[in-house]
């Protein structure tokens, strides 16, 4: 039995295990700091690398879970954004120093010296966290739980580059991976009112992507399904963590059009450099979003009526939940439930 | 002997052959044609491509000379803006469709249907050319003819991306190649107030580059010299056609910075994906200027004294120059004069 003070979670003790009940003791209530009761938390290909040790950084036991949704348990002395019992989301990244140019500037998303929810730390599948406060959003009352916890990183995510890239009406975008955050950039441009176009691997995903926003759908399997949509569009956001043809899909970009990277393929990207020069066009990347960028992105979902499509499960199933997202069996993003 | 009516160029005959005199009989001069009696012409190593057929795309007889500047001879009954006997330039673009959105947009640089000075048609190493008056453009009185002509494809080809991503008084810089283009880059990025970076495989430039406003110098072969710049720079601006180790220059890169081809090298361009993502670091490219910006750059050139560092040379002598050229031996840029 754990202490009354210790948090109950669910953590991976070693590389790849399956989740185990564990309890730890958390840090002291920071001046900043929030204790947040979890009541949702989504999970996301990201946790599944985290327990896999995918990018060499985990540490273990490893609480995975990073798009938290719960109510202010307790607050330090120097939370004043946050009553007690208020409802809040708190997405991938946990702090920032908040003192660099970055940081001064509005992009602590970008700060060297960020720390992630869950590494290095324990995050969201757990009855509670401790988390400094100025990384935690008050949520809009007409958000649902539900939906709020996949916006907090996957929906931010998306929603950053759309933002920066100022999509709107006379835009035409493109979502390569239609998955968790690819679903949810398509219902995002709907509402920015985007012309977009999903490419998938699973042309059986055709018909909800169109009911998600997509104005076209192209089955990536055929190089001619791809072939069709050259010279298209002002952005194409690609979310999926895999090898593209590179040199085909920057040919779908408009002159000034821009290729955002948004997952993180493994190996090089290659491709000729006239596709950048013929047409100015470009290549990036975008990593979660700032504070700002958030609380944006919090209105804007709940303005829009954007609703994430979700199965919800049970917190003491994340096993089972982890097990679907392994196989891709996820339509569209795993919440589970305390 | 020509005809009275015949233009009097330098031409290679075939692929790869030194210039000889040649003639060729103009087209009738158009509604918006204008002749020019050409006092100078730039030479660089575009034209050098062209003579060589480096793209593919070179037809012959072929006369280079793409950085023309002269006196309006003749104008067809459209030609408005310009008067008989004005002192004009001629850059790399010698029309566009001007229907096209790009051209409605004011890039008419992009426009697919654009045409080239000297490829299917016959370039400024030549006494007169015809060519259409919408892109022949009047140069300001203090900008002496030998600076005027190297700024008219160079010149621009430097000034629109540092216009494009706002270079001023708090911007990093770096300038990869000091040759023609980049010791242009160098002079402009020192008018803007930029600190700037100079990268050159020849360390026997660095004092000449610091004296063109060059902040640092870095001798490129040392691969220590561009770690040392690891993280500082806003835009990067590359003027060379040599393969590079991108994923080194993709790191003297700062968060939110962008890496600019002007040059096209060949082959691929690789570099692993997370140096987009983190730091949200772009990678593009830029083709020459559009009319507004050929417009700005010479006002913008006349205003900050910008003064290439040219050598003269009599355009009876183009294949002495074409030699010194090939060899590496232009500091910085070749201006042919009638």
């Amino acid at each position: 039995m754990p202490d009354a003070g210790q948090i109950r979670a669910f953590a991976a003790l070693s590389k790849g295990a399956a989740l185990e009940p564990w309890s730890y003791e958390p840090r002291a209530l920071g001046f900043h700091d929030v204790e947040i009761e979890v009541s949702h938390c989504g999970l996301c290909h990201s946790d599944i690398h985290l327990i896999d040790d995918g990018w060499g950084r985990s540490a273990y036991p490893l609480v995975p879970g990073h798009e938290i949704v719960g109510n202010v348990a307790a607050v330090g002395p120097e939370v004043k954004h946050l009553a007690l019992g208020q409802r809040v989301g708190v997405g991938w990244q946990r702090s920032a120093c908040l003192e660099c140019d970055l940081c001064l500037a509005g992009q602590e998303n970008l700060c060297r010296r960020q720390q992630a929810t869950c590494m290095g730390h324990h995050g969201g599948l757990a009855n509670r966290i401790r988390i400094d406060g100025r990384f935690v959003f008050a949520l809009p009352e007409e958000l649902a739980s539900e939906y709020a916890a996949p916006l907090m990183c996957g929906g931010v995510t998306v929603y950053s580059p759309l933002r920066r890239f100022g999509i709107g009406g006379t835009s035409t975008v493109a979502v390569i991976g239609i998955g968790g955050l690819g679903h949810m950039a398509l219902l995002m441009a709907r509402a920015l009112g985007a012309d977009t176009t999903a490419f998938s691997t699973s042309p059986e995903k055709r018909a909800e992507a169109i009911a998600m926003g997509a104005n076209d759908f192209a089955a990536t399997s055929d190089p001619k399904e791809i072939r069709k949509h050259f010279g298209r569009f002002d952005l194409v956001l690609s979310t999926v963590h895999a090898r593209l043809d590179w040199t085909m899909y920057l040919q779908t970009l408009r002159p000034n059009g821009t290729f955002c990277l948004l997952g993180m393929p493994p190996g090089v990207i290659q491709f000729p450099p006239s596709l950048l020069v013929t047409g100015e066009r470009s290549i990036t990347g975008s990593d979660i979003g700032s504070r700002s960028v958030i609380r944006d992105m919090l209105r804007f979902s709940t303005r829009h009526k954007i609703a994430p499509q979700v199965q919800r499960m049970p917190m003491a199933e994340a096993n089972a939940a982890l097990t679907r997202l392994r196989q891709n069996q996820v339509r569209y993003r795993l919440v589970l439930e305390n």
